[in-house]
């Protein structure tokens, strides 16, 4: 089996290193991975720039790519100009934080493996949902235990999964719940303050405490201490509002 | 009415100039926009850096607010930090060259109307479908009919219009479309290269020549000539493939 890994955390992250060991037991591990952090990078592309690429080394040996360039950029670059055989395979992550609910849109994690879905790969991206002193060891079994499966089942095109693990010890974790994304929103707002030489700058800042009504969601299921994995595609079309839109009479 | 105005061209590309110019007689336009070309951010956003607002002049008059951010960023920005009342529609454009199909997820004209449908507000992206010698009279013009038309008409919560315009003379565009997002995608590759100082570097490169067999898409709008308008909405569950994965036993 053929593997690219990627992340948006960047190639020198730690989970992405836990990932990739996890996953040698499956065949030819290739990482390409940002030389730099890039979180909430969304689905961008590098387009008016080029893009570089070096070797990374981790505890002294070879671990893969670095490029200057995004999580999209990324998987794009592994499969079309440094993987000499197409993956089988591309599983991004496991990133610091969980890409839930809408927040998947201005996930980097996502949007690596969405890469793989539109090329027409299995894909899946992984999410620890914490940001401090995170235990990437039961993220890193759940994905080895679906990039098992992956060999045997099939996903529609276009589709990958979108997998987001909670913060709790393995035997804490409840279960595994197949779920729908959440329609709730990050909370944010602004921190307007002013720098040493008197101009104004403005942090970016919120919340995410949203109810959600909706019990299969990706939001309740981590919540509640379960496994979410959703699957996700990009279809975007509002099917539902296509004929009133057409009774608009534009 | 009160507008909110973005692109991602940047705050002094042509087409948010005449954009700005044609909707102003609905009412108070605001104008919060990139300082600097940001194409295919997608749905970036920016938190690990401090973003900076300072006004911008046009013709020697103030024309709006450009930030160090994305246009996600900037419609974030323009309704919690500069717009003293909440708007009542968010326009993002006119984009130089066209956002159809999975273009979409690279987009950073559809992100800027998508962080405005995600905080409720009714929005729409308009893009051009020309990268050469761009007249957007015809574009606006579309895009004045459409704001008149959004003060009596309601989008579904979380769905936004994604306009294309093709670019020929007014009277020689065909009509206007209700669209659906065409599933086909941008065919690229890497053009690799060797620097004056012996470094390799990569550009990305690639066609749009896709078969395209769904002739509502808007791919197939554009093409033949017509104005293509989709709903999208940012639900990315594959609610076909729910049941199946149930199935799987994770």
């Amino acid at each position: 089996m053929e593997i690219l890994i990627t992340n948006d955390d960047g190639i020198y992250a730690e989970g992405i290193y836990v990932l990739a060991d996890a996953l040698k037991k499956f065949g030819n591990i290739t990482v390409v991975a940002p030389d730099t952090q890039c979180s909430a990078v969304g689905h961008a592309i590098t387009i008016t720039d080029p893009l570089r690429v070096v070797t990374a080394k981790r505890n002294g040996s070879f671990f893969g790519y670095a490029a200057s360039g995004t999580p999209a950029d990324c998987v794009k670059l592994g499969i079309k100009a440094i993987m000499k055989k197409r993956p089988d395979l591309v599983v991004s992550g496991i990133n610091l934080g969980g890409n839930q609910a809408y927040n998947i849109l201005y996930s980097g994690t996502v949007s690596g493996a969405t890469e793989g879905a539109l090329l027409g790969i299995p894909s899946l991206a992984v999410s620890l949902d914490t940001f401090v002193t995170p235990d990437f060891r039961p993220a890193a079994a759940f994905a080895v235990k679906l990039a098992g499966m992956m060999k045997n089942k099939k996903l529609p095109p276009g589709s990958l999964l979108n997998v987001n693990i909670p913060h709790l010890p393995d035997g804490r974790i409840k279960g595994v719940r197949v779920t729908t994304q959440s329609k709730t929103c990050f909370n944010d707002w602004f921190d307007k303050r002013t720098d040493p030489h008197g101009q104004t700058y403005y942090w970016m800042t919120g919340d995410y405490k949203p109810e959600d009504t909706d019990k299969r969601s990706d939001l309740n299921a981590l919540r509640a201490g379960y496994i979410s994995v959703t699957p996700i595609q990009f279809d975007l079309t509002d099917y539902a509002f296509l004929g009133e839109l057409e009774n608009w009479g534009l």
